[in-house]
């Protein structure tokens, strides 16, 4: 079901901060920022890989998203109040994100998203209840090139 | 310098009953099982990509990565204790972890492993210091075959 691991989300206070440190310490390659209002977020994606094997988005790349918070009251602002910055979340890619999900709902898994949402990049996006999936926050990506 | 996201750390109190979870929920299938007595934790390797495109480790592969405390008094055992069960970790793939290890450091990065050391399924790996990547816990891996 899960073709690769999209991205990890990474929870930060300044988005332009990290982007600088990604590209000079690890050698990432920005190559998306966009303000997503209905999350509440500022964000940027690095490539990690992919370009160098000529993967398409929806088999092989990955990601390093940076997520900074529009303000205190919205998930990721919240998520800097309780733990400070560090990993937020976890994407992983799937090539049918409405059967992705009616699979893993009929499991038991709680589901933010019963439908698919507006991700980054175009991409198709739903989220996982925490809780059910061993404390870690499990997104759901459909590549829009999928 | 970074490859691939190798693989995303998941801290849990069991190894066995999270293996279970992940291949009857999303599909992945286990291809490691270890104990490691000098960071004191249990560990499996699930894969989450590669087979189905013929990859190989050092080009392609991710995996998500179990973690399960040897005891309390041990580096995931206080995790556990300290935020719950969760992402304790992201490991990014390198061509040469000796080079990188070199260049991060120079950048002023903390090392926590100055040299490589033994991971998961024979990799080389190494962690950074969490307080100089924005509060992740960052492993370099060099795979075994690459």
């Amino acid at each position: 079901m899960l073709t690769r691991i999209d991205h990890v989300g990474i929870a930060c206070r300044s988005v332009a901060e990290k982007i600088a440190f990604y590209e000079s310490v690890f050698g990432l390659r920005l190559v998306s920022q966009e303000v997503n209002e209905e999350q509440g977020v500022r964000e940027a994606m690095l490539q990690v890989t992919g370009a160098a094997t000529g993967m398409s988005a929806a088999t092989g790349m990955s990601w390093v998203q940076l997520l900074e918070p529009l303000g205190p009251d919205t998930p990721v602002g919240r998520f800097l109040a309780r733990r400070g910055e560090g990993i937020h979340h976890v994407g992983y890619g799937v090539t049918d994100i409405t059967a992705a999900l009616a699979a893993i709902g009929a499991s038991g898994v709680r589901l933010l998203d019963a439908r698919p949402r507006h991700g980054s990049m175009g991409a198709s996006i739903a989220f996982l209840h925490p809780a059910d999936v061993g404390g870690v926050l499990t997104e759901l990506v459909q590549a829009a090139d999928s």
